[in-house]
């Protein structure tokens, strides 16, 4: 593993052996596994569960972090290439990436779709650079179109609650009061259907998930015998769902006009999930959200205060799938080294 | 200790004990006792003490810290139970406090006072609530009606400069361009109390300190043979006075209330503390000021800067109490689970 | 060494014997050098480079950091002495600055030059009072009219790329959007003449490097048989050149006033450094820049990405120098004692 960019690069087997090495580390902490490593994060967008996460994680494991904030204590950051740099960003990532990679072992970056275009949003134009720029092991802590350490703790997540590998999981769109990047959804999707899962997605009209997520998805789905449909019709994709993992994100129809995008939300108020949803679920069925979570906006107290919730051990889970990710990227490493 | 949420809570010798504990780490480094240990700060409201002294006292003693700072690269957190979400703030301490804590070992969170009520600030309607979803020890970093480190830190200050038990104490408004919370002399007038002072609180008419506090600190006085008294007469407060603690705090008879706030202190322009106040004073009256001070509004660059400031050792104290803090919440608990 | 303020204060031997240690170092790590010790960092002003290549470097010897950013989750700090402090700023350096070095082993701080009035800055009205007001080793991490940081890099730099000491180095004027410090050039310029290179400073009309800052140049070529001139022809000091350093500064003729600095700018649009500036130049010559770099209004993307430029093993220098320097003000220093 040269760095931690998309759960596909691991496929089903290997995330499966990487959430072993979690668990592993949570039962025996390897407090000096990674003595004397340095782990640099660049936090292009706001950040709380990725931000503490990743600093406790690289401290549990014997290693130190520094945090970069473009804009905020840190030059703004140019990221188009050939640009005249007369605006305000001070700085190109085309020296900002390789000059902060050479002061770390492994550098975790996030940084949020641009959300004018969707297909050039697609092709990871920041990410992209960004880790052409980096010698060091990346790790995606959030790009336009992925989040893997988010998924890989949903992953963990379903297996700490022994969902079966073919039960039924629904990825929920729910309203928010502005338009929320794919990457969650898109990541979600795929893990899913990575896992072996029965997963349908459920969205209004105009909210689609772009083709070419759907069709990854369908690529791993057929991979592990899962499966991945898409519908409108909330009753039915709810009907025997034993996971409802909800999410907020913009419309796909309207992609980058704030205008449209409001006006199709504004006609969406009664998405917002509650208790009367999950009627015909089955017995005990679940509810995850990656957070943060607007509530009575996108789930009602109710729900987040209530028994299905499981969105606190998912965000615990954060920690305990990152531990596992820094170890394999850099102590197996070493590790590997030494044996050779 | 579950937590170091008051010095209420500890009592005069709980506080002696600690006050020993701080000493003997002084004395005698621990660099390791809370190795692998992570402590979580988030901070809701600026800090430069606070912010630089817990992550040096948990360095010192061999453990980690991490930063969430709600609204600078971090989401905007909600407080408000029962909201709809549709504002600023992305996420709900509901999420946020239980998530960071799972993360770490310890949380300190600095919560002001939100400064429209004075009756529901002195109910702590934020830190309670923070309170009451950490499972972790949770150390108060100045909530909207105390400050426990400070006031520990003050104690210690008033041992090392070895003020008899019984001297008088004078907690004294001085002036600021706006209301400030009553965390601090709040706090102040209670540490003074609880030690056994004679405690006398001067401030101008408008500006009296809550009954609540006033009965606490009362309540502190009567168990330890302190006494505590209210007046607006400058030269009877500080005739003998052993040590003056200056605090600005806002008009409690027109709390919530900025403009009439700004009327009543308009009419004050002459709290400003110069060497003049001193005259009554005992021979070597100090003059102490928890930081950060307004230098020739609050109180004249000469006496800050004379022999009676106390500021500078006061401010490093709060490292040293913390320290102990630290060691006792989370060491001294792991040494006697040992024991057990 | 009590502090790292300027290199004139090490001299050229004494630049030559920290950079020694630097190889040293990076030849031979000491990850525990610092164990126990606290470096405490003050950004006034944004970094990126410095920001992480400090704490870095600290961790990498053992040793923990914390960061304080006056006005962005720190209180804003005022510097004027006898200031009647009912603006914005909540505290003075007077209190900040002894607090946080009685916190830390070794203070590190950042406050560039207020830009009004030129020969004020020159005198370093702000850092000066800071490191009167500092007991502890303090670091210069970029004030008003000084890098000593950037500047042992850059030197460090030279040495491993072979560069004859008698080299000729030219430092040129490069355009930006606006006026910036004068600090990077004086400590380039100055640093180059103290290796005892044959400086070459270009600049247009308007752009002279203050007279201080020739004469302390001149001094240190005089005591290192090297020499410092400055031009504006372009081609003649190009030509033969081995190394370029390219930096933007402010007009020193219209020091402080922004239009007329503007308008001095808006006629040296061809002041954007490409290949063919390097016609005349010796074979393989480097061009460096201390970074952040504005692309194509500085230097092309064409230079930057080219051979010519050094500017990222430059960048990576400052970890390798910083170590030295704070090995040297921290754990030789014990070394020391325990010799003694």
């Amino acid at each position: 593993m040269k760095g931690f960019l998309d759960l596909a690069h691991l496929g089903h087997d290997g995330v499966v052996d990487l959430l072993g090495l979690a668990g592993r580390l949570a039962e025996r902490p390897e407090p000096f596994a990674l003595a004397g490593r340095t782990l640099g994060l660049v936090f292009f967008n706001p950040s709380l569960r990725t931000l503490a996460s990743m600093q406790v994680a690289m401290a549990q494991l014997g290693g130190t972090s520094f945090v970069i904030t473009p804009g905020s204590g840190s030059w703004d950051l140019e990221t188009r290439i050939g640009a005249v740099m007369n605006g305000k960003a001070a700085e190109h990532i085309r020296e900002a990436i390789p000059v902060l990679a050479s002061y770390c072992d492994i550098l975790g970056v996030r940084a949020f779709a641009e959300g004018r275009d969707l297909a050039t949003d697609l092709t990871e134009p920041a990410f992209g650079q960004i880790a052409a720029l980096c010698d060091k092991p990346l790790v995606n802590l959030e790009s336009a179109a992925n989040h893997p350490c988010q998924a890989l703790a949903d992953w963990k997540t379903l297996d700490d609650l022994a969902v079966p590998r073919r039960a039924k999981f629904v990825l929920s769109w729910a309203n928010h009061p502005r338009a929320l990047p794919i990457a969650v959804p898109a990541a979600a999707a795929h893990m899913a259907a990575l896992r072996g899962m029965e997963v349908v997605v459920l969205r209004p009209e105009g909210f689609a998930l772009p083709e070419p997520v759907m069709q990854k998805a369908r690529d791993a789905a057929a991979a592990t015998g899962g499966s991945i449909t898409e519908t409108t019709d909330r009753k039915a994709a709810f009907a025997g769902a034993h996971v409802v993992y909800v999410k907020e994100w913009g419309s796909t129809a309207h992609y980058g006009d704030a205008a449209a995008d409001a006006a199709a939300r504004a006609a969406l108020g009664d998405w917002t999930l509650d208790e009367s949803w999950f009627a015909g679920a089955a017995p005990g069925c679940r509810l995850m959200h990656c957070l943060p979570v607007r509530r009575n906006v996108a789930v009602t107290d109710e729900l987040l205060d209530g028994p299905r919730s499981v969105v606190l051990p998912q965000a615990h889970n954060r920690l305990v799938v990152q531990r596992a990710v820094l170890h394999r990227l850099l102590a197996s490493r070493g590790r590997a080294a030494i044996a050779a």
